[in-house]
């Protein structure tokens, strides 16, 4: 009893810091520039710790991309032979404070946006959007073409952003804009067409008012107009600033992060600190755009379970019934999605409320002894890349019990040799 | 049978023009040059026709700020002698194609939204937004302050829109986003915040490429951004492009207009013509604003009934739990509501799916038949006007039975005279 109240305590104290964390974006630099310990030869990755012989072909193609942007070599053979001599090295990105979509490849040239939880000082790090095709380097495309849009995004959108950013005092407050967009219909994960609106609405006058080339504004405007995602990287980077400040809270079991790369699910815990629980990657379920199916698709991967961590995405996803409808034609299904999600979950977030339960909170803080007790997993809005690249659908995946399973066991010893 | 069979098939008619209305915003203009019949010495206003004596109190207020506008006279005194002897003319909104939002002032040098319905090839226009502050000339507030806000909405405001939509091709698609917004949070009457953000990032693009002086662009994105309402305006207009493509189908028994000056709420009806049915204006219940109550109120006032008139509105409520919430604190009010109003419609419109409802379309076409069976009243969402002027509130209206009364007795008498 003594012991249950230790751990309640610890994952109050968790969870409070998930909700009072105050989330605002500050910059958009170079990776290299402000990622924690960033290099020219350092290619981050979502997902938990992989070699590039083990990645998925999606992963490995956007690696072999990265490398070619940052002009460290030009094939596939050159790539394996500079990664098995360390020459080139390949870390996940939550190991730098970072997140990545899909296969998350974050290299040193490449803008990140800079999030800073004001509450607690740490700042979270993720990559511009990068476009609404269905080919791009996050979904493990590499062409000349995925490459001529990313270097338009570092010359042009990152220099747009960050001058309407610079004058707006550098400061834009991205949990005001959560919170507002979980009243229009986005849960943040798969649907942000009400929070990049919102984004656009702030930063337009800003932008507008700086005297950035004007080319450059209308190219700003423009992208986010047909970007209906572009607010995913911010709800992302804002979602690691949040689940990092619940990070090593003694005797909390709760989990701090979710990501995939496509093999694996590696979870962490923020009183197992910066230990990954693995288990395998599941296949999604969902909607596929014609002609694609399940067949077609590539295992979980991705880094945007960060939403789900923090207390949207699937936890939200009452606010989205518009989204449940695209993936399986019912509604309620969002209802139902965020009342399992209630049972596995520490508590619930004031801050974001959903307006068809009344404003209750969206469930925040996925307790591992509730997945155990219960048997139910975190369900994860998604993406679905084709297992070649490319995106080919929308859909549910569930984090896989042995990760839990095994966060469980490491927990039970932990607390066995705390308490000697 | 017969005749039961007749009158269902014009309202099916009726409403299939609401239903096919395809709603295009196509130009900014000066009242005077735009509106049909629009003169130098006319006012128009919201609701039913009403003598300068009898209106209300807000009401005689933005007459006489908006004759100052003009320049025609600086008193109440003056306006009321102009008014009797006839050299300044009063009338209502609705019988120029045109919608007021509250008093519903509009005279010969504001500008206007101009919305076109592309399937029937009418128009309608409806005053740009003119503030977010409770104090304005719509809401009756007639000071230096207001109409100075006024000057610049006609001097930098209408300017850049129309350079915005002119690069647009003069011609930007309403109805998309009345329908999109619907999937997020709007009833397109007391919230407009999805339609608003959407609205801004369909605009931003064109009004930054186009060549009008920074400035003019600034305060439009400025403007926008610090106005949640600001698409209210572009959804009056529409929805009187709708209601009037539905007049005049014989036999139609479906309502084309609600509209009310503070003192009366009139009707009109599509088998009736252009005529007006009349009761009294009700008291509205809600929310009033800190220290403001129900004995401060003014009367049910403003053209923008024609929201529900079209389909959206108190009609569409389901939408909108987080209305219902401010209104009542109930989220579920919303389903309830646009359950009840479905009783009275002729229809739903598959166009304006409800996400919460599984995409299922708003009702649509009030009968005013099914009024007079039910006992069931059209409820209008709406802001609520201090008797001296200013906002005070939000809530919901109910449209009066005597007008629905006396409508249902013209229909019968023109059936019978038909008939003969």
């Amino acid at each position: 009893m003594e012991l249950k109240k230790k751990i309640d305590e610890a994952n109050q104290e968790a969870v409070n810091r998930m909700i009072n964390s105050k989330l605002v974006w500050v910059d958009v630099r170079p990776a290299i520039e402000v990622i924690p310990g960033m290099e020219k030869n350092l290619i981050l990755h979502a997902g938990p710790p992989i070699t590039f012989k083990r990645m998925c072909r999606p992963q490995k193609n956007a690696v072999i991309g990265a490398v070619i942007y940052e002009g460290l070599a030009s094939t596939e053979e050159e790539v394996d032979e500079l990664c098995a001599s360390g020459e080139i090295c390949l870390e996940p990105c939550h190991e730098h404070k970072t997140v990545g979509s899909m296969c998350g490849v974050t290299s040193a040239s490449m803008n990140v946006l800079v999030v800073k939880n004001e509450t607690y000082g740490n700042s979270s790090f993720c990559l511009i959007y990068e476009s609404p095709e269905r080919e791009r380097l996050s979904f493990g495309v590499n062409s000349e073409a995925v490459l001529e849009n990313i270097r338009w995004i570092d010359s042009n959108i990152a220099v747009g952003l960050r001058a309407g950013l610079k004058e707006a005092g550098s400061s834009i407050d991205l949990k005001h804009i959560i919170a507002r967009a979980l009243t229009m219909g986005d849960e943040l994960h798969s649907r942000n067409f009400a929070s990049t609106a919102l984004f656009s609405l702030e930063l337009m006058p800003y932008l507008i008012r700086s005297s950035v080339d004007n080319q450059i504004k209308q190219d700003v405007a423009d992208f986010v107009r047909r970007s209906d995602q572009f607010f995913l990287h911010f709800a992302m980077a804002a979602g690691k600033a949040i689940a990092d400040a619940a990070k090593n809270v003694k005797y909390s079991s709760i989990v701090t992060a979710i990501a995939r790369n496509g093999v694996e699910v590696g979870i962490k815990v923020s009183g197992l600190g910066e230990q990954w629980f693995t288990g395998p990657a599941g296949i999604i379920e969902g909607l596929f755009f014609n002609p694609y199916g399940p067949e077609d698709a590539q295992a979980d991967l991705g880094d945007s379970a960060i939403t789900e961590t923090s207390g949207l995405g699937g936890l939200a996803h009452a606010a989205s019934p518009s989204l449940a409808i695209i993936k399986s034609g019912d509604a309620n299904d969002a209802l139902r999605i965020t009342e399992e999600m209630k049972l596995i979950c520490f508590s619930q977030n004031p801050n974001f409320g959903i307006p068809i339960q009344n404003g209750a909170g969206a469930p925040v803080g996925i307790d591992i002894r509730k997945v155990m007790n219960t048997g139910i997993l975190p369900l994860i809005d998604t993406g679905i890349a084709h297992k070649e690249g490319g995106q080919i659908g929308v859909g549910n995946a569930r984090a896989p019990k042995e990760a839990f399973k095994k966060a469980l066991e490491a927990f039970g010893k932990m607390i066995k040799s705390q308490s000697k």
